[in-house]
């Protein structure tokens, strides 16, 4: 190995959230969502469902961030990928803003949004928080830099979604959320609203992020504290499905003011087989975890191919992939396939994988050469732009973190070279965030951040990241750390 | 420290349970009740909430109580708690065999249980069933032993529970167990029968396992993974007060034709304050997790004094204590008291907790000294004879758990040698067994079971068990075990 | 597996030396011998080559023999193999009960040993001494048990060797102990002497304990901290030399008196290629460190053939194997061949080695097949009884000793049913010990000593091997420990 | 905390000795000195003193100087202090170049060195090497750095020293090194001569580098491979005075051409006593482990103020402090003080001190702190320019040398704040080195260096290094490497 270099127009830079980001400072409180709720029950603190920590003692990105503009600029980065908060925007609904729509059978092909429906969007729309995203996108857009915004990151408004009375009602009070069609259609108006403001300044679109985590987390795997954290495969398989719809839908209604190409973040895992025999359960792993959207917003085909929606095909200009860890599957005779412990996503904390790689502080196994496979696999399905939208890992101590950086760098750099298209590689994240049901104990920041005076402290990992961004390339005294540790 | 001796009618023995302990061979299996239903369910499987072990593949108590016995004589053990399965006794329901009861306001405060009600159960009872639990009594019977039968240890008829439709429901249909006032009737009812049956070989009975564990597990905690799992504080309450009453009817149901004392056995943490300004919220957990219910069927005393109920109060011959460490508790603004991480049963598994004691396989604190206050606690409180009913720790490797024995049975003579009536100590368990949703993983055996094989092995800390049991006391060569490992 | 037994005639005991046991209480202490100069020397306490541990302070055996005969007896003992102190019979120099012996080049091949001489040399032994070895040795016959008494355990008397004053003048000025062909003439005294004095007691006699530990240990590895600790190669080869002539001499000596078997006592490791290249230098590994000494000795073989010594020839009935773990050797291009770390003897303490087996407390790997090895070439070469007279394990927990003792034993077992004579297992050690250079650190004992109050505690891994001792099996609920710990 | 900044005249930069780092590439082997015959005997290499690796692999600066020269500019560095090999300069003996010198009882007073001798050592001298490291300074010197040369890292020429010879002999044999007075006089004539030839590119002076720890290690703690590994306290208090006279002669010899400050290089730990009653102890180890030697240098006084020399008074201009981590010392009753297990340079690898503090690969503590006090100190009692001459850890996967970086410069900036006068903070080492009796275990390198192909590797703390040296000042958002972990 000697030459390392990415194409000038690579981009390096940060992803993060609204949720997870914003608050932290006085004013900065969004608590219209569905996710405040939830974090904040009794219940399901009592549970031991979330952690007890609060988003409003986050980083508080709201206020800083010009700080943290600094920051990423100081460490070499050219892009970024931020989220908007749909309550923040429409922090009361939007029912009354009526659009028409066509239903076929019961799905809906089409919504028809018109400037009329903006302007009425606009009036009822929160100035202060409109006005705000505007400062924030734009101070960054001064520095030169690229911007992708996702326009939807987990949290629903309240009004769309009270994850407290879904989940007390068996689903059967709502609002519901993705549950119910009629989010597929709020959703595009806020799109729509959204793409029609902020056109000026955005690079790339997102309509969402990990929707594949939304309803496994949600309905399937519920000790993972997501909102409703009500167990029903049924209600998952709906909410995909109304999230597919719902991408496309904002697909289109982006388009109406928007020429920028419009993409979807998804969370990737690299799906393994443990043994040669569960080579077939691996391939349907892959297909039911990630093909089976992806399928979808492209080719249009869902349910395997029994049917295929117009309405749905090419919706997707760009993927971006959040890769993490893989997943090491098995045939299982209830489940059909499951994932193994002591791989991927199922490690102990702070300790090693059974094939002795290091596992992160949410015991995540490093598997960088996951990253490679990922995009290759994507690339030769989809042939679509990629970007790695998210890549990261949580080490509070940063023992890891520099390895981690360029190993996953150098793992992109190989699929590049082989010729996959893509773009870009944003860390998550640039400063400690707030991290769901785990609350802030989970560090995944270049940056450490002293919640109480909100300071910010470059890990060393930072720096490891400035020397490779700075220079679009993995200098050679760095190429060490792509190789695992002796 | 020198003699370490128990009187003569101290008892040391075994605990176990049957849903835990008695499947494993053909013809063992027992599908009727919740429990079967609800490790068995495939959704349950995939969100984690349960092991996806089967009882099925457990120890073969069933079949195997020969061996079990031989090899708990071998020990130096002269007496045995064994549970019974309601859902074997009576697999179909048993509402048809109609009984009278008084309701006063909406409390069952009598049930009039008579000698035609028992027959016509007995010819619904299941016959084998009955058959082969008396073969197993009268086995260890036959052998001098003492016998405590406990009548429920937590699986409940599937006719009086379906868990997973209960949780789909959010509680609006059932059969909703304990949340259901006819399972106060019906449990009162197989309670009779159980007695009427067997008191011939019977020592004493308890009504319940660890009532306390059933309901804050299936609607508070609900990672535990226990039936049904969804989170309802109310319901947890009512369940609560569902027991207690059920407890109190099953009193005055054994009493019909048994003499012998009739207990319930508690689980008992020693809940201790963080800081000296915790003293007061200690108090408070210890009334709410303990003493309210205890305080309801000795004192009648219920919603801390503001009812006093005759048809509860007066109901406990003796109390049998599950002890396995302790919780360390602070005040929370929104909570009121919560249990502090890194102490007690919020340890990492197989590591220390924050004060340098060593933790189980299951993250469970080493805390002998914790026996010693509830036990006195309780007998200072209740007056009334104590038995340590179990007392154990999950510990594959043998590494713990020959210090812990001896040391917890240091603890309770030290209680004993207070002036406190501890009549013996029940060891958790015997052999390996199936830990709920935990499956097989965690191994609290004093024999380790090959599961394929069901053969028993012996671990070293059961022939630390036989020194002190076979000469009832702790030998002074084994005395240093009393003592934290330096 | 199931039935694993013993003959009747096999014997289980334990092993034990003067220096590591006797002293301990008031009385008890032996200053004449050159370990007890070596570790009280303040230069070398200050460069860490000794602990600072005194034996003084040790298990007190001289007085408390009686006691740890009962829990030997207890623990199903009927062996022991016990050491005498040369320093403690003959404090003083024995040079001038004048022997005449023959010498041939330099070779010492006869030393005449008369009554005479027996008598003048009982005239200077210390009475006490020799009174209170009886009193030990009867007071274990009169339990009805084996005795092996082992002659020389590796302190000289001072007056034999001086070892400060030896490195001091780089083995120019001594006495020099083994170094010095006079060593060799009154060990052949004091062994005689010894025989002719004990011979109703003892059932088979060692020369030696380990004498390559003695060359190796003091003029190579001198960073163990052993006697006299100055590295010279030729010194090391000549003592070993010396040590071979001084068994031999020994040997005859005894036979003089005594009908007893003779056997030596030898340090054996299991020697491995650490590839299938390296074949060939672990055989030259076997050679030197096993072979070359006890061909002499057996086929009166000295420097790999070269030179036959009919005065060595047949010099052994029987040989004692210690053995503790494995060596890993590959080849070197300085030394020949060098023990490769991370295997067998050079492990991290508490650790794992590179193959995952667990770890003692002083950093050697749990290797029981080892065992089976050893005992199986060594029989295939000598065709002498062999017995296992020292294995055990520095394990203060006691975490690994019942799996470590099961596992031996079981090894040997294997060992026995191919055909292998071997008479008996000796546990090392009783109660822990003093560990020469180690000082207190080491545990190896069954039984725990607190070195203040002299108590003994058992070990839980002292009713293991009870289990085994008392049935001279190893029983079937016992017999999982004889697998690698999952 | 705030504004960490340091005067524009402090330096930061990286220590090096020749033995540790030049060699590595054909032609730069250096076959002259004790060292080298040191490391390659076989004996012990078998003995396990010497690790078994040679420096003939090291890391090669004496070719690659460029390179690393280069790393170091990048990295901020304004400073290096580079040692010269004797043996290089002189590989044969100088004692024909006859010089006068006074000789007071046995005390060497005054080295009469003329041109004329210096002009004969010219002729002796190796003209290559002479010339080589004019090369390397003149290279570092053209960047416009500051240049420290140490004229004496530990070894001697063969043709003054045989450690073999001197062990093998119980130092009866020589050439015995510092325990021979010419060494003294060849040592000054050696240094006379380099001050002479490369006055011109240096900036300061450095005589020797802890001269304690070569008669420590080479004569008490002779565990730890240091030649000649004789234990003999005699021998190593002779050494001490031998090279107190020959820094002084060295002082003198060098002002004979030079202008520049003369210093010399001492290890220094933070002396601290475990309990308060030790402080005593704790005195009397700081005295005899520092201020004895150093007393004697600047004050004249030897055997603790009995004697005065004038010809040692004053004989230093500056003093370099390397600092590692501290001792904690209690009384001991034969040895008047030792250190205590647990605590600085006496902790397990990898692994916490007993105060909770990381421990590094050797098994040193982490102990900024102890820096600050050793430089208020030394300052205090002496009033000389001071520099931190060595600083580092050994830390192969770079997971504590960031902070262990940052709080290090820390606790220097706040002995300035005070009013120490100290000059420079120099890390040891820029690159990975040759650690003596270790081999190339212990990692102490900024840069990794791969030791096959010798590519130098950046570790993560090399950047922040660089960001501080940079900027000379250490940089709000890296303060909180500055507390320990949390």
């Amino acid at each position: 190995m000697s030459r390392v270099s990415f194409p000038k127009d690579f981009v390096f830079g940060f992803s993060e959230s609204g949720f997870q980001f914003e608050m932290g400072l006085p004013g900065s409180e969004d608590p219209n969502g569905d996710w405040w709720a939830w974090v904040h029950d009794t219940d399901n603190i009592r549970a031991g469902l979330v952690s007890g920590d609060f988003p409003e003692d986050g980083p508080g990105y709201w206020h800083l961030y010009r700080m943290d503009h600094d920051i990423a600029e100081r460490l070499g980065m050219d892009a970024a990928r931020l989220g908007m908060e749909w309550s923040r925007i429409f922090s009361k609904p939007t029912f009354d803003v009526k659009v028409d729509y066509s239903l076929e059978k019961r799905y809906i092909t089409h919504i028809n949004i018109k400037e009329e429906h903006l302007k009425k969007l606009d009036e009822i729309a929160n100035k202060e928080a409109v006005e705000h995203y505007r400062e924030i996108f734009q101070d960054w857009k001064a520095r030169g830099k690229k911007l992708i915004v996702c326009l939807y990151h987990w949290p629903l408004p309240l009004w769309m979604h009270d994850p407290i009375k879904a989940r007390r009602s068996a689903l059967r009070e709502g609002p519901l959320g993705w549950l119910d069609k009629r989010c597929v259609i709020e959703f595009a108006k806020y799109v729509a609203y959204v793409a029609w403001k902020y056109n000026d300044l955005v690079d790339a679109w997102a309509t969402m992020n990990e929707p594949n985590v939304v309803y496994s987390q949600g309905y399937i795997n519920v000790k993972s504290g997501f909102p409703p954290g009500f167990l029903d495969l049924g209600a998952a398989m709906k909410t995909m499905m109304n999230m597919i719809e719902a991408h496309a839908r904002a697909y289109d209604a982006i388009k109406i003011s928007s020429k920028k190409p419009v993409g979807i973040i998804y969370a990737v895992s690299c799906i393994e087989p443990l043994k040669s025999e569960d080579e077939d359960v691996a391939r349907r792993a892959r297909r039911e975890s990630t093909y089976a959207f992806l399928d979808a917003i492209t080719r249009g085909v869902i349910e395997q191919g029994n049917i295929i929606r117009d309405d749905l095909r090419g919706r997707l200009d760009w993927l971006g992939v959040n890769y993490y860890t893989r997943l090491v599957v098995t045939s299982d005779a209830r489940l059909g396939w499951r994932a193994v412990p002591g791989y991927g996503f199922l490690c102990q904390p702070d300790s090693l994988s059974l094939t002795g790689r290091p596992t992160s502080d949410f015991g995540w196994e490093v598997y960088p050469e996951g990253l490679h496979k990922v995009l290759s696999d994507l690339y030769a399905r989809y042939k679509l732009p990629l970007m790695v939208t998210e890549n990261g890992i949580a080490d509070k101590s940063d023992r890891l973190r520099p390895r981690f950086i360029v190993s996953h760098i150098h793992q992109t750099y190989l699929a590049l070279k082989e010729g996959v298209d893509v773009r870009g590689y944003l860390h998550w994240a640039l400063v400690d965030n707030y991290e769901w049901a785990s609350g802030f104990n989970m560090k995944f920041g270049l940056c450490q951040v002293d919640l109480k005076t909100k300071k910010r402290y470059l890990r060393p990992s930072a720096l490891i990241f400035r020397e490779i961004a700075t220079r679009k390339s993995i200098p050679e005294e760095l190429q060490y750390l792509t190789e695992p540790p002796c």
